[in-house]
Protein backbone atom coordinates (compact mmCIF):
# COMPACT_ATOMS: atom_id res chain seq x y z
CA UNK A 1 0.00 0.00 0.00
CA UNK A 2 2.72 2.62 1.06
CA UNK A 3 4.59 2.64 -2.52
CA UNK A 4 1.51 3.14 -4.57
CA UNK A 5 1.25 6.27 -1.87
CA UNK A 6 4.47 7.73 -2.24
CA UNK A 7 3.23 7.42 -6.43
CA UNK A 8 0.52 9.24 -5.58
CA UNK A 9 2.38 12.25 -4.15
CA UNK A 10 2.71 15.21 -5.72
CA UNK A 11 6.40 16.74 -6.23
CA UNK A 12 5.50 19.74 -4.22
CA UNK A 13 4.32 16.84 -1.54
CA UNK A 14 7.12 14.86 -1.86
CA UNK A 15 9.44 17.88 -1.24
CA UNK A 16 7.52 18.92 1.80
CA UNK A 17 7.90 15.22 3.53
CA UNK A 18 11.59 15.26 2.78
CA UNK A 19 11.81 19.01 4.25
CA UNK A 20 10.20 17.88 7.27
CA UNK A 21 12.46 15.21 7.64
CA UNK A 22 15.49 17.10 7.76
CA UNK A 23 13.81 19.77 10.01
CA UNK A 24 12.85 17.05 12.42
CA UNK A 25 16.06 15.54 12.19
CA UNK A 26 15.22 12.69 11.65
CA UNK A 27 16.47 11.63 8.50
CA UNK A 28 19.60 9.85 10.40
CA UNK A 29 17.09 7.75 12.69
CA UNK A 30 14.97 6.21 9.47
CA UNK A 31 17.62 5.10 7.64
CA UNK A 32 19.13 3.78 11.04
CA UNK A 33 16.07 1.72 11.38
CA UNK A 34 15.57 0.32 7.88
CA UNK A 35 19.48 -0.52 8.31
CA UNK A 36 18.77 -2.55 12.03
CA UNK A 37 15.45 -4.23 10.07
CA UNK A 38 17.76 -5.67 7.53
CA UNK A 39 20.49 -6.25 9.69
CA UNK A 40 18.57 -8.34 11.76
CA UNK A 41 16.82 -10.42 9.17
CA UNK A 42 13.59 -8.51 9.69
CA UNK A 43 13.42 -7.22 6.26
CA UNK A 44 15.28 -8.94 2.51
CA UNK A 45 16.77 -6.68 0.67
CA UNK A 46 18.66 -6.34 -2.64
CA UNK A 47 22.31 -5.98 -1.86
CA UNK A 48 22.68 -3.05 -3.59
CA UNK A 49 19.59 -1.45 -1.66
CA UNK A 50 21.66 -2.05 1.38
CA UNK A 51 24.89 -0.79 -0.19
CA UNK A 52 22.94 2.41 -1.01
CA UNK A 53 21.20 2.88 2.43
CA UNK A 54 24.52 2.31 4.13
CA UNK A 55 26.46 5.31 1.73
CA UNK A 56 23.07 7.15 2.20
CA UNK A 57 23.39 6.73 5.86
CA UNK A 58 27.36 7.65 6.08
CA UNK A 59 26.46 10.59 3.71
CA UNK A 60 24.21 12.49 6.17
CA UNK A 61 25.83 11.54 9.03
CA UNK A 62 29.10 13.34 7.86
CA UNK A 63 27.02 16.23 7.15
CA UNK A 64 25.25 16.52 10.15
CA UNK A 65 28.45 15.66 12.33
CA UNK B 1 22.45 23.10 7.77
CA UNK B 2 19.97 20.53 6.87
CA UNK B 3 17.79 22.27 3.89
CA UNK B 4 21.33 22.74 2.22
CA UNK B 5 21.79 18.81 2.93
CA UNK B 6 18.60 18.03 1.57
CA UNK B 7 19.79 19.59 -1.51
CA UNK B 8 22.91 18.21 -2.26
CA UNK B 9 21.45 14.51 -2.01
CA UNK B 10 20.80 13.32 -5.67
CA UNK B 11 17.28 12.52 -6.72
CA UNK B 12 17.64 8.70 -6.66
CA UNK B 13 18.65 9.75 -2.95
CA UNK B 14 16.04 11.37 -2.03
CA UNK B 15 13.70 8.94 -3.38
CA UNK B 16 15.29 6.22 -1.50
CA UNK B 17 14.74 8.57 1.42
CA UNK B 18 11.23 8.86 0.69
CA UNK B 19 10.81 5.35 0.26
CA UNK B 20 12.17 4.25 3.52
CA UNK B 21 9.85 6.95 5.35
CA UNK B 22 6.78 5.06 4.31
CA UNK B 23 8.35 1.05 4.60
CA UNK B 24 8.93 2.41 7.76
CA UNK B 25 5.03 3.76 8.43
CA UNK B 26 7.26 7.04 9.55
CA UNK B 27 5.17 9.44 7.25
CA UNK B 28 1.75 10.30 9.19
CA UNK B 29 4.09 10.47 12.47
CA UNK B 30 6.47 12.11 11.08
CA UNK B 31 3.85 15.51 9.66
CA UNK B 32 2.59 15.18 13.57
CA UNK B 33 5.59 16.29 15.24
CA UNK B 34 5.83 19.23 12.83
CA UNK B 35 1.93 19.91 13.34
CA UNK B 36 2.76 19.78 16.76
CA UNK B 37 5.54 21.86 17.01
CA UNK B 38 3.88 25.00 15.32
CA UNK B 39 0.52 24.28 17.20
CA UNK B 40 2.27 24.79 21.06
CA UNK B 41 4.25 27.50 19.36
CA UNK B 42 7.80 25.89 19.58
CA UNK B 43 7.90 26.48 15.72
CA UNK B 44 6.77 29.46 13.34
CA UNK B 45 5.96 28.79 9.75
CA UNK B 46 4.12 30.33 7.12
CA UNK B 47 0.07 29.92 7.10
CA UNK B 48 0.56 28.35 3.54
CA UNK B 49 2.88 25.87 4.53
CA UNK B 50 0.78 24.72 7.91
CA UNK B 51 -2.58 24.40 5.36
CA UNK B 52 0.11 21.99 3.13
CA UNK B 53 1.25 20.04 5.85
CA UNK B 54 -2.81 19.98 7.36
CA UNK B 55 -3.76 18.78 3.69
CA UNK B 56 -0.74 16.35 3.18
CA UNK B 57 -1.58 14.53 6.70
CA UNK B 58 -5.58 13.72 5.84
CA UNK B 59 -4.01 12.82 2.55
CA UNK B 60 -1.99 10.03 3.31
CA UNK B 61 -4.19 9.09 6.86
CA UNK B 62 -6.86 8.92 4.50
CA UNK B 63 -4.82 6.30 2.05
CA UNK B 64 -3.64 4.47 5.02
CA UNK B 65 -6.40 3.88 6.80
Amino acid sequence: MDKQLLEQLTPEEQKLLLDVLFTQHYALELISCELADIENGNKQVEEERYKQLMHLYYRIREETM
